[in-house]
């Protein structure tokens, strides 16, 4: 299959991005229109597409104008939602999903897209592009629709792991905070660590040393640390980035997600019943649509992986060529920044404020 | 002072309330005008109203109607939102909380209701009523709108303790069952325990030990387990009880309120841009008045705290009097189903059960 990315000189000037083409909940046809979108509206976009080829090949036949940026890469198989992380990583050779992150690991592609299963992608990258020195526990980063003037705070760790100690909270900050320099062009974000009170007292004993490491690494780390925030605070306007363990970030993001579709199910509900409520709800339309665009699961779609070497944006499973299109955005966005360099020199000079803030802390105790 | 409650035989049929008209934002008017509400929706309350008499007293006197029915308990002392809970414990004596728990313990009142200081209010009910004989952790349990027929869910512990063994939850089970059936007329509650993932290999070690136990316990405690839940079943109708530890608890309690606030604000943002749309919102008032009267939080106002020898019933400290009024009605009912003495009756079963299960299970991993 012929494709741009490889001649030289031009290459330069594009970014690359492999995307998994499998795996998804709606299938390839999903995958490729997002493409399609993106491609169309980004012309330095190129991509290299992993899965079936004798599938994949007549959907990106049908779009001439952009098969010149498109490098099929034939994978035979495909990483379903039941599979196991831990099997996949073992024999995951083969798959659409194992594709993709290789071509990110041999440098064909700066970032990874794909909508496959979380654990077996966050598995795949662990094992094939490794983690950047210094990181303990990489950590899966979400966009949520907040009051500031950007419309997005960034949340982690949303499901990467279960558990985080003091010093990978330190690190969800740094990384953090590389991403929203990077990819929401915040110049010095203001970190929170998530609580279940503002006191500097409350809490688990590993928020409260976490709280004192992120206080001195602030600096070298480049970010303002605003103390520890309550779930009330994840969508507010004091805060552009929140911390917490990846049990905790996957129950909240769920819960925040729930609580959005049950409010819209009621509304519609609201304005199905009776006459009046229907004739009104046509003349909101606009006012409607406004909101759902603020609050569009869609828009925000894309949770990135931070920590490993390579930058990897996980689609939602169910997302649909406009969900895709969102996800390839940020990837392209990230790529163009240098956001995963930038990020692994932060890591190492706030690891190094951070191990000199600890030394000092437990000096001063003595 | 008169009062309804001390005359012989009249007693019996009525429903005495403990409530402390001290330690809310919105101060004493507030509570006595949700007193007045209740009292003149329901014949059989009786109240014992805790506080600065000189201004308790002229507020109740404007309501001659009623003024037979509440009985004024001066106390001098008010315990204020920044009060610390150990301080409170120790010197609380004289404070209108105080005062309000002892009315429970003495046996004067049958359930205990206050606006004041969550910390604080737990210190001083654990140390003047003590635990259920059995109970490890008492737990806060609080409602949530859902699409249950009800139009509610409970989830618990919402901030009493910040850890939670495996044991505990189990006991957060048996007693958020208790309280669906009691406080919701469940005959036998759902009951779901909040993970990251609804796979039975996933999460934390005393999650998996926690489902094991409910597993076992389920018929001796009365409730139907359906494993592990989500964030986004939370609301849901596959779920009447949702059990967690008070960290996890509290931060999703807030995560929730904080995007419902957000998405109500989103809301009155797009209907208030545009003629058209102001015109759209005035049509649709009722549509919105209904929606908001589903999720309206003052109409679930009222975390109770179980695993007590007595029932205490947390109102907001932002409480106006529909709010005092619904955590009033929430108290009223839980005194009338006997609920505290039937929990306490199913914590001792429940308990054997989960004894019998450990035990069993132990033996068969040897």
């Amino acid at each position: 299959m012929s494709n741009g990315i490889e001649r030289p000189g031009e290459a330069q000037q594009r970014t690359v991005i492999s995307l998994d083409a499998m795996g998804g909940d709606r299938g390839p046809a999903a995958v490729v229109a997002g493409l399609v979108d993106s491609a169309r509206s980004d012309d330095a976009l190129s991509f290299v597409l992993h899965g079936d080829e004798t599938v994949l090949a007549p959907l990106i036949a049908r779009h001439p104008e952009i098969a010149g940026r498109v490098s099929i890469r034939h994978a035979p198989r495909v990483v379903t939602m039941e599979d196991k992380p831990s099997q996949v990583m073992r024999h995951g050779q083969g798959t659409s999903m194992w594709s993709t992150i290789e071509s990110v690991k041999e440098g064909e592609a700066r970032v990874a897209v794909s909508c496959g299963n979380t654990g077996a992608l966050m598995a795949v990258s662990m094992i094939r592009l490794r983690k950047l020195p210094g990181v303990n526990r990489p950590a899966i980063a979400c966009l949520w629709p907040s009051r500031n003037p950007g419309g997005f705070n960034v949340m982690l760790d949303v499901g990467a792991d279960i558990k985080a100690e003091a010093e990978d909270l330190l690190q969800y900050a740094t990384m953090g905070a590389a991403y929203a320099r990077n990819g929401m062009n915040l110049r010095r974000p203001r970190v929170g660590l998530l609580n279940v009170g503002t006191e500097e007292h409350k809490g688990r004993a590993e928020l409260k040393q976490a709280h004192d490491l992120m206080l001195a690494a602030q600096d070298a780390a480049g970010f303002d640390f605003v103390g520890f925030v309550e779930g009330g605070d994840i969508p507010s306007d004091r805060v552009d980035v929140i911390v917490t363990d990846g049990f905790t970030g996957n129950i909240a993001l769920k819960t925040g997600e729930g609580t959005a579709k049950l409010i819209s199910d009621f509304l519609k509900e609201a304005f199905g019943a009776g006459i009046l409520s229907r004739f009104a709800a046509l003349l909101a339309l606009n006012s409607l649509k406004r909101l759902q665009r603020r609050i569009d699961p869609r828009r925000v779609n894309g949770g990135v992986f931070l920590g490993l070497n390579g930058t990897v944006v996980k689609s939602h499973g169910s997302a649909d060529s406009t969900g895709v299109a969102a996800a390839i955005r940020l990837a392209a966005q990230l790529a163009r920044s240098g956001f995963n360099d930038r990020l692994a020199a932060r890591l190492a000079s706030a690891g190094r404020a951070g191990q000199d803030a600890a030394v000092e802390g437990s000096g001063q105790k003595q």
